[in-house]
Parts: structure tokens; C-alpha cells; sequence
């Protein structure tokens, strides 16, 4: 039986890739996904047999994947970051429920940008958070803003994903007004371009000027919690150790 | 100037390892960490230099870390999963700074013990999602509780670290139960026992039956949102693709 690897191969470089990922893109007799990522990969791998088809064709690209698994070929399904968090994972696995495809699926993690852009900020998820993705190609706005004030008022860490694209260039001021407004304007504010690529860059603010940041649809926000501070350059949410002894409670917490 | 690298090595194994955490932990001089993952990784790099403390001793083991660089040796400071996510990246930064040490740290991030339960659950992370640590070591009980109510009043999905451990038995039951009683007892609910290592297990039931399903410290648990299905084995949570055309918004959202 043939295989589908459903492969998240991390930020983008191979450095942040998992072996298990290599090893499936390299086995692989085809690798499908998305135009942009496969672009990233060919750079790493450049020998492949690729199959890429554009966004909002994600159905017809897990179609043609178990296709080609279905023939007999390894297939890998490759998306950046890990392939379980907003990824193919998912699409994958319904599609092949579907077409009661006979075809071993094997779903390989990987980094995820919240962890890569959150290693490049400092140490800002070092307890309790929530990540959302502020597109609503798939969820209606007000159960995304729903989200963000929930994670407010659970004093979570806020990881956004999707923060901006073309069309949508309000949420995320929107988003940070929601969080400003339980958690206070100086909660800390992170925001990271294109981790892990060679054009990475980063900044860090707060929720209150969140709205005059430069995001895009490539950037990750990070909102810290009512814990969050600001030292260094360091953007860091402190799990409650003491510098001095072992561990106790954080008092502030 | 010596370098502290801060290396998330992944679920366990070297495949789950990214390549940039091997090589880190290959060029350095010292490889320091708490005990349990320091045995993890003795059976993968045989011949470092090994250093470790046992568990609550972080704030003692990032100073050794940080006199070790000092003296000009390139150290790892190794923690499993991600070193941003519960790790030891916060503590590094925060020791640095008192210490005002001349070390250059970099926090190397890897595939975070929720992306590993995920991926053999199936796809249950294709949505907005909080994590939540159970442990009240360093965050009280209630704020705990709340943010486990806050997460389910948003209808995220729920990923726990920590569930459970010798002494603390009854947490899970008490954020199953406040779950369930916010998306009824029959959500999923997964459950991943020593996630990518060699004895592995896992078992999907649901909010209302969790309590009585096999858990330790060494288990991740990952409670399903209204949307949250089980299927041939696998616990999916729609992202809203339909199978039939390109994207549409999943009209049960």
C-alpha cells in the first residue's frame, strides 16, 4: 500500500526541519502543495518530482494526492510549519474518509510558526496560551473576536496567526483593541516576519500601538499576558520561578 | 564570546529532532538539562559532555549554564518538545539578565508535545486552540480552572500539558468536567501517553468519560470544540473545507 506523509517542514530553511520530514519529502515519488511552499522547497530538495496547485484549492490538491498514493506512489503533502495546526492534516484525513481511499496516511509534525516566532521574540510563551487565526475565509468575524476576548479574559498569552492579508487589514487592530481593553494598552505586543527565512524581522510594541506595526500576511503577532514584560530587547512571560531558590508560586500570579 | 544555545529537542527520538537542535547539540562543549532528558538523549549522542539537575532545580542548573558559557564553553541547554513552550528558554533569559552575563543565547525551537499528540490523534489542532498546563506547582488552582473555562467559553480546542501526576490526581477530572459542562459530555476528548517515544499509546473517549481513561505526567490530553468528530480511529476538527468545491464556511460554525 502506498504511503501519504502529511508533512509540516517548519518555517521554511532545512535547519528547522525534522529529519522525519526530510526523510518523508526525499522518499516521496511526489510531492504536492501549495505553489509557495513548494517554492521553498525546491530550493532544499531540487530533484523532486512537485505537484502544486494555488490556495482555496485545497480539496482538489488532497484529491490528487490520494490519486497518486491511490496508483501506487509515496506521496508527501507538505506544508510549512506543522501540518496539524491549521495545515492539511485535516482536509487530508476527511478526504480520504470520503473516498474510502485504501492508502496509509502518516502525519509527520513539525515546528509551528507560533514556537519559531516566539524563540525569535524571547520567551513569550513560557505559560498558558491560545492560538487563533484571524482569517474569516472559514469563521465568521464575531466568533473570532469572541475568541480573543475569551483568551483576554482567561489571561492567556494570544498567538495570532493570519493576522493580515490584502483584503483584511482591520482585524488585527481590532483584535488588539478587544485585548487592550481587558488586559490594559501596555500589555507587550511581538511581531515577527517571515520567521525562520532569510528575510526574518521582528518588532516589539504594545497592544495599544499594535494598530501602527507593520504585519503582514507572512507575520505572527504575539499579545502578551497581564505577566508579559519587556527587558532587553526580550519579550518573556515568566512561568514563576525565582532566581534565587528552586520554585514557588510567582506572586504576581 | 561562547554561545548558550537553548535547544527544544522535540518528542524524544532524533527523526522529531530538527536538524538545527542536532547540530547545536553537537557543537557544544556541555549538554546540561534535567535528568529525565538527559538520559533521552545519551542513547542518541553517546560521547557529550553531560551535566544535569534534577527537577526543581532550573533556576541552579541555568546558573551552571551560564558560568559553564562564561568560562567559554559552547553550552545546550536541553529541554524535550520546545524550548519556548514550558521549557527552559524564559528562565535562561531572565538568569542572563540578573547575571548580566556576556554569553549570546539562542532559543532553538522544536515540535511541541501538543503537535506530536495531534498527529497521532489525527487532526484535532485544524482550529483555534488553547494550551494549558495543569501543573499548579507555579499558577493556582482557580487561575487554572478559569482559563480552562475561558478556553471552552470560546470554544477552542483544548490541549493539556501536565494532566496529571502523583499528587495531583484529580485536575484533569475537575477541567474535563468544566468542559463538559460548557460543550456537553460527549465532546472528543484524546489522550496521548509518551508521545513519539518508544512505548507510545493512545486512547480518544470523551469530556464526559475522561476520568476514568489511563493518564500520567508522561500524557498529553486534547479535548475536542463543538466542531471536534471521531472517525475510523481519528479525532478531526474541521477547518471548514467542503470536499466538493474549494473553501466555503462550514455552516455548523
Amino acid at each position: 500500500m502506498a504511503k501519504l506523509y502529511v508533512v509540516g517542514f517548519g518555517p521554511g530553511g532545512k535547519e528547522d526541519m525534522t529529519f522525519r520530514a526530510a526523510q518523508a519529502i526525499e522518499a516521496a515519488q511526489v510531492v504536492m502543495g501549495y505553489t509557495t511552499y513548494i517554492n521553498m522547497l525546491k530550493d532544499i530538495f531540487p530533484d523532486k518530482n512537485y505537484m502544486s496547485t494555488p490556495m482555496k484549492q485545497e480539496a482538489q490538491r488532497c484529491r490528487m494526492a490520494l490519486l497518486e498514493a491511490q496508483k501506487g506512489r509515496d506521496v508527501a503533502m507538505v506544508s510549512s510549519g506543522d501540518s496539524g495546526i491549521y495545515g492539511m492534516a485535516g482536509i487530508i484525513l476527511q478526504m480520504a474518509q470520503a473516498m474510502d481511499a485504501d492508502v496509509e496516511i502518516q502525519v509527520i509534525p513539525g515546528v509551528t510558526a507560533a514556537s519559531a516566532a516566539a524563540a525569535i521574540l524571547g520567551a513569550p510563551l513560557m505559560h498558558d496560551f491560545a492560538v487563533i487565526s484571524l482569517s474569516d475565509l472559514m469563521t465568521p468575524l464575531d466568533k473570532i473576536m469572541k475568541r480573543v476576548e475569551c483568551a483576554a479574559q482567561g489571561d492567556f498569552v494570544i498567538c495570532l496567526y493570519n493576522p493580515k492579508s490584502k483584503k483584511r487589514t482591520e482585524y488585527i487592530a481590532m483584535a488588539a483593541q478587544i485585548v487592550a481593553g481587558i488586559q490594559g494598552p501596555d500589555i507587550p505586543a511581538g511581531i515577527v516576519r517571515n520567521a525562520g527565512r532569510p528575510d526574518e524581522s521582528h518588532e516589539i510594541t504594545t497592544a495599544g500601538q499594535l494598530k501602527d506595526a507593520q504585519i503582514d500576511m507572512f507575520s505572527i503577532v504575539i499579545l502578551g499576558n497581564s505577566q508579559t514584560y519587556v527587558k532587553d530587547g526580550k519579550m518573556i512571560t515568566p512561568r514563576g520561578y525565582t532566581l534565587d531558590e528552586g520554585i514557588v508560586p510567582d506572586k504576581k500570579d
